[in-house]
């Protein structure tokens, strides 16, 4: 024990995952962002936070205990829910069923449902599970969430690029690649689907194409992973249903989230998995028992306090998200309209002019994308931090390198109506800088 | 969309982990232990539950924004840090460093903390990041805790099974089967070790084996996962120091867990990964900072109610686990001393019979191993419980089917003296039975 610099380890010798390369991209934008505190911020893809009170907390625990004791739990019962090793499924299972059947009209069996440490771990577990050996074969738009291609990366799960059209995926190139995977000798297992203003594009798949994507999966045989964290944040208008809605066949997956209805920091995320497995034997059962197993040995269950304050939160609103986040849909729909009226206010003059900006108008979420008649690189969002003190997310971060230069990402979660007109006033000298 | 079968899943179409043998073993063994819940139970692995009372939570969560307070944060600050996205290393690594000294008098850079979603999400993490490739193995004692055998599992690394005697792993087969590695073009990577009173056997490394284990480590290059979840709860006596503080020149990766200490449903760990990683352009970071990027790829942070629960719990008890759980370490003394003086009052006159019971004494922790001059399986363990009133571990289940035939784990943790008496009289009726 005399070489105090070993073991040194090198980073050539570490498993590829821990050098993610949409990983590290993220992190220096991370920097860049972190060095200009005062600047507006277009970056935050975080949700809004003028809501939130540290008081809440012990009363949606009180409220889980009261919702504990009036189904007839002893105290030494809530006790051991709240402090022991616990069901691997989670107990806050039939909160999230009538939720759905409240929200968005789905009967979800409960013994479906997996709670889980956030969405993050709801993806390694699907991905886990379903993807056998390097033949399996995970398709999903581009560009797409970090989230899920880090997920795909820990797993070593390779992920086929689909286009994506102002209206979501698209479905020709998505069957176009299903069909050549296929005649590689390959399985297109599962396609990744974010149908209610993704992230980062903010682009929605309409009814119609919703109904074609799901016969499509149907006939192929892929699996569809729906990930939902952004529907209830629509706009004025109705509300299209999701996947798993028009599911009777079970091919849809569904991944939920509380991140950007209760809070982020909770890490509270589900999965409803009511496929039927078959064993060797003839033995039918849950998916959902399938990723259970997995997650005993990711995380055990979820953390129990986490779940209990999410579960006293459901049950103070009678396990409806959209009663629960009407301040917060409302915020995020103002600022919508903003944005895109002052966007307008800004560059619809433009329009017919070679270099004219273009931007797309999301139906709600969190984000929109702008088209530029130059590079929007890190160089130059550094450039736009300093001199104009704005802040934005190169899209190129989202397609791995493969596209969106001249693209960016405008976040308006966390932003007041005054800080966006500000904002987007830094955002038109900036464009007419570098013109 | 006609056929309501589809998709059929087949479990032989999943990814192997699912049905992980170790893991359907351990379900099928808590289906036997939750059919008899009126049994004795010597199965049960859990803390003791006593001294929990769900008014501490709301207590602890006081007391860490109080710290945060005191710190200086103003209240805009605070509420992010309970509800928000935040540090994937976590909140609480400098209070995880503080007991770390106090109780351990472990001086650790808090930088090199990452606070997890339980040990088991800190196991997931430092083996996908150790295991490049299927040439480098894990090495560790046999028979091994499941859960981190399931690490294991998900993440597609091979253990290599290394003998274990009544001092702990096996020295001199540790470095035989290091060299035997090598020998085939393999590199032993890492072996994983838990020096204090293991799960299952309860056996612990005296302190001139915890100095050879180090220097074989040293010598051979290969580091050491340490997982330390029982250590405080030893018998009178001095406490061995940790395989950490042993470590000047960095070979160590140490896992820490709360959930035998605070509670085990937070689902708080951590990793002290101080090793230095160097980059091909000659750039060094820490390996915690790796591990870092990996789990915002799994869980992205540690629930941040849970951390600043178990925060709050730190706190309170001035960063003194050894303070803050006086009270469970009396219990399972207590029990472990009642446990031993009755095993003793049964069958120690029956040594030097050739059909004679015998078990080991562990210094501390939560469990003892007999050994039975019959085959105690899943079988017997039923019949056990049936006719006998007495539940108990079958030892098969923790040497993935290689071993442990006549061996049962005896775990006192959650008993009363009274209960464990009881318990023992229906054991030695069982074993009269048996004969």
């Amino acid at each position: 024990m005399t070489d105090p610099t070993w073991p040194q380890l090198t980073l050539a010798d570490l498993h590829a995952s821990v050098d993610d390369p949409a990983l590290t991209s993220m992190t220096l934008l991370n920097d860049i962002v972190g060095r200009y505190p005062s600047a507006v911020s277009f970056a935050a893809g975080r949700p809004f936070e003028g809501f939130y009170d540290v008081d809440d907390l012990p009363r949606y625990l009180s409220a889980f205990r009261t919702h504990l004791q009036d189904r007839g739990m002893a105290p030494e019962e809530v006790r051991r829910v709240f402090f022991q090793y616990g069901r691997t499924k989670g107990f806050i299972h039939d909160l999230i069923a009538r939720q759905l059947e409240t929200d968005e009209s789905l009967t979800v069996n409960p013994e479906a449902v997996l709670v889980t440490t956030g969405c993050q771990e709801a993806m390694i577990l699907v991905l886990r599970a379903l993807f056998r050996d390097p033949t399996d074969v995970l398709l999903a738009a581009t560009p797409n969430y970090v989230g899920f291609l880090g997920a795909a990366r820990v797993v070593g799960v390779t992920v086929r690029d689909i286009k994506e059209g102002p209206g979501g995926i698209d479905l020709e190139d998505l069957e176009r690649q299903i069909r050549e995977a296929k005649a590689e000798g390959l399985r297109p297992r599962a396609c990744y689907v974010v149908p209610d203003f993704a992230n980062p594009s903010g682009v929605s798949l309409s009814l119609p194409d919703r109904v074609a994507l799901m016969e499509l999966a149907q006939r192929e045989g892929v699996l569809l992973i729906e990930d939902n964290p952004y529907a209830l944040f629509h706009s004025a208008g109705t509300r299209l249903p999701t996947l798993k809605a028009l599911d009777p066949n079970r091919q849809v997956i569904y991944l939920g989230s509380f991140a950007k209805t209760a809070f982020a920091g909770a890490r509270v995320g589900y999965i409803i998995a009511d496929q039927v497995v078959v064993a060797g034997d003839g033995t039918e059962s849950l998916l959902a028992d399938h990723l259970a197993n997995l997650k005993s040995m990711v995380t055990l269950n979820t953390s129990t306090v986490a779940q209990a304050v999410i579960g006293g939160y459901l049950v103070e609103n009678g396990c409806s998200l959209e009663r629960a986040t009407k301040r917060e849909a409302g915020t995020y729909r103002r600022n919508l309209d903003v944005m895109l009226t002052g966007l307008a206010a800004r560059f619809s003059h433009e329009r017919g002019r070679p270099d004219a900006v273009s931007w797309n108008a999301p139906q709600g979420g969190m984000f929109s994308v702008m088209t530029l008649p130059f590079r929007a690189d890190d160089a130059l969002l550094e450039y736009s931090a300093a001199e104009f003190g704005v802040l934005w997310t190169p899209m190129h971060h989202f397609y791995a390198g493969t596209g969106g230069f001249h693209q960016i990402r405008l976040s308006f979660s966390v932003l007041t109506p005054p800080e966006i007109a500000i904002g987007l006033d830094r955002l038109a000298a900036l464009i007419e800088d570098r013109r």
